[in-house]
């Protein structure tokens, strides 16, 4: 079950869960698959940008990824495998595509700057993991300080057959999605998936601009599901009203640093994961946030009654 | 009337106000000015960074602060005199509190980067603008790449009786907010004012966490005004829900590059500004992006008769 | 007298020279001037990188440049006009120009990132300057962090008639002037001067790949004079001979912050400033630098009677 | 054999041999290995920055370090183990001592900004790998962005008894090196080792500052022995005339990019390496390079009979 360009709908980035003693929680992974399974999720995402990759050894992220990979059975699983060297990255992949996965994501390395440069680095990391293995090209400036134009990323979807979606974040990003569409309506492109990150910021926007759907790691991913449903149905007005209930509790999600313990807490707090823990390091809630993260659940409860919890 | 640590309420960034043809719009400085005033701002700060002060020639920026100045007449004006070097920083320090500016407004180089280089910075621009002149503290990291500790911000406050004000937009920055307070409480930290910016994206929690108010640039300054009395007088659920009808709008607002083009058009379209225009170079909204913003007004104008324009 | 793109030979890099009390020394802007004009430079450059300029105000910066101007009477002289915004730019353009200058240059903000990026903004500072005014392009990726390709050199040079010259300071850079001359060789890119900086440590190779000369401020500009002309008499082994003398104090004025104080105390020593001084803030050089400065002097004076002091 | 506080003289640092192929070429690895022993160096670091480390696999990277600890027997080897994140540099650091190195090396994240995080990191790191497992601080900004002043340095080591010695590659950083042997003499700081990178570029002056030695991977280590000799004996000159004749080669190496390349050009031009190959990606050497190479070794081979080829 390869991924191809024709990707849609909601891909959460599944966090990797651990047990208070730090290690990886295979029972949350399953119930999390389930639930991403029960929602209307049509894909799943695991060891990206928040999913602490880093923390774990090679062996445990094959093992995070294949336990996924099964228990998803009919969903398509996309691995996270950017890392500091093609060796790395080539290791992993042929490790995860072995076991299954539909693809692999790749963000950029933030020591790149120039256009020429970030296109000859997908080239080569096209190259190193092999051309037959459908790679998702991430596109996060305001965490891996790489910005790509419009022209840049046409060059590396028209270079490599193999990119067959776009993981949009840049911000502002809207009209990077009209351009990239309008490319493709005008022959001008090849027609790729376009999913967005960024925590669903602009997802109300972004659907509206030609977004397929969304891959972002909201710890709602039933209402992204239904948003992006809304959206595609017409339904304007009320995919708005379900966007901005949901929005406080979506900014507040959004801060870099402190977003994923925040998102932790609250699948913790659905009974999706067992422990809101990261693995060491990171710094826990203060109580300040935790009561912060409360009320603005209760506050969403009034509107979503997912958030009654 | 000059700025000090008692600094609270709101001080919307004034824009600065252009005619089609790249002039500056003195009637317009008039008709915002009368409008701060009006909608019971507490002080303004103008020349600030989405102030288009780097489009500005000095005696440009000398008019434009003592026109506001003198409008102003009882309210305090804050002046931005951030300049990569110390000589055009002194010069429009000196010609601005000549004409009456409350304090100065400074933000670091992006080129800082140890805790040393930044308290020196700090240290020096002091000594440069006259330690008579009250400045405050701009500390924007995703804008400036300067990352700030709250031990970097004590000993700026401690090195210089001038400091009288935190401008806070760290992002996140609610810890941040409540370190420092809870070293004013220790006596650990002189206090000072800390009003906060990011457009206001977190106001609803920075006033519980201790903020003494906004100095940001959002379009409904006066929306802005009633958060903060309500968030004082203790009707939490009222002000949370005035914050969220305009959270969507806020956000759409505070898009890195677009952001300053999407406020003047919403301060033309609310009658402010005589022009949206930006001085060039600019590049003006999209058809796409200008139809999204007035979709945000209608939806908001259900909930704020304001944005009924 | 306009600078054009037949410019070569050696422009050094003017410091601005201070009287102990951080005003400006006029004497020694003359006698610089006189030296410069004796030992056989073809320009000069004042008010670059490492100028001081962000010291000085507008009008300092005028009569600085004024003088030096009137005083070199037969040398064209360049003026540094970087800054954050377009207007300051403009304005000091625009007076210097009045005064006499050949010409201007124009480094980039450390912002930018995209090849795009680039090129519109010497697209909007060759006209924000006016499109008659010649200008240099700074190429120092290790100072403002922007990154030039040959191709994105290639592209402000097609734009732009008015970009006559190259500052080159690229590190590598020997790879990029051989692009840039073999597409002036195919009819691919219109000539221009490309005269080296990076205070001329790979000049040795970089006249053999096809540059014009230096633009750099070495405390020794008659020895770059020197070089230049045997390695345009093919006389390749003599001009080694004479860049190796130099290299071990060319290495020690050339490293970051602490460079122009060694600079400016080479010149003192030499007689050309009346005082080695920076205006404040700056860090004077310490018991141990100045013992190794003049160590090296020592030392190279072994080889070049000029650094008998 | 633990690294220790104690350690001096000459650390080359080891390039990763590879076969024309891409395989490892472990015949060089012994011959590089017996050259370093051969000509007085008193360890070797191998996996280092220029070690092409992110282009090995784990098992790779493990069997190259462990057979050049074989071979060197009586020589401590130090292992460079900077990665992302944690788990991969726990999992190597485990292996790489488990098979007999001295200790390893850490750079720090480019991610890293202020003060604190700086310290925390490298807390973290050596709780991460173990506090009985001596580590090599890497203070290299140019490469790494990261600033770390004296006190920051004197933090880390006052933190972690196992920071044994510091890699000093800052630029400029004389100076500093007499801050940190200062405050050790006031016994302000306990002890470490202090050996130099940057390629040697001021190792002439940075013995005389304080330096045990050289932590660089100069394709003439044995130049670097005698210097190393030389200065700690005293003969001061003949120490800075070997270094100036060496000085235009070492700067040419030292080219940020391409100065690897060169440097494995040159060691097979010894004869040390079987082939001058990077592992892909990478650019070759132009012919023009290699002819300006091939001069600079000429010019060098009149004062250094090495040199001779």
């Amino acid at each position: 079950m390869a991924l191809t360009s024709d990707a849609s709908g909601v891909y959460p980035i599944a966090p990797t869960p651990f047990l208070d003693d730090g290690r990886i929680d295979t029972a949350a992974i399953d119930r999390l698959t389930d639930f991403y399974l029960g929602c209307g999720a049509t894909g799943i995402t695991v060891l990206g940008q928040l999913g602490e990759a880093p923390k774990l050894e090679h062996a445990e992220s094959v093992d995070v990824a294949r336990r996924m990979i099964q228990r998803a059975s009919r969903l398509p699983v996309i691995v996270g495998v950017s890392a500091p060297g093609f060796a790395a990255m080539r290791a992993l992949t042929r490790d995860v595509m072995d076991a299954g996965a539909a693809g692999v994501m790749i963000a950029p390395p933030n020591t790149l700057r120039t256009d020429d440069q970030i296109v000859s680095y997908y080239r080569q990391a096209a190259q190193a993991i092999g051309e037959d293995v459908p790679f998702v090209l991430q596109d996060y400036p305001l965490t891996f300080s790489v910005q790509m134009t419009p022209g840049v990323i046409r060059s590396i979807v028209q270079d490599n057959p193999s990119c067959v979606m776009l993981k949009h974040e840049d911000w502002p990003g809207l009209e990077k999605i009209s351009t990239l569409r309008a490319w493709e309506r005008e022959g001008a492109m090849r027609h790729i998936a376009i999913l967005t990150g960024n925590n669903g910021l602009f997802l109300d926007y972004e659907m509206e601009r030609g977004a397929d759907g969304a891959n972002t790691g909201y710890a709602f991913p039933d209402m992204l599901v239904d948003l992006v449903r809304l959206s595609r149905a017409g339904q304007r007005e009320e995919a708005h009203d379900l966007f901005d209930a949901h929005l406080p509790l979506l900014r507040y999600e959004q801060q870099p640093g402190i977003g994923l313990t925040v998102r932790k807490y609250l699948l913790y707090r659905r009974g999706l994961l067992g422990s809101p823990t990261l693995r060491q390091p990171f710094a826990p809630l203060t109580a300040a946030t935790k009561a912060e993260v409360e009320h603005l659940l209760g506050r969403l409860a009034r509107h979503d009654t997912r958030a009654q919890l």
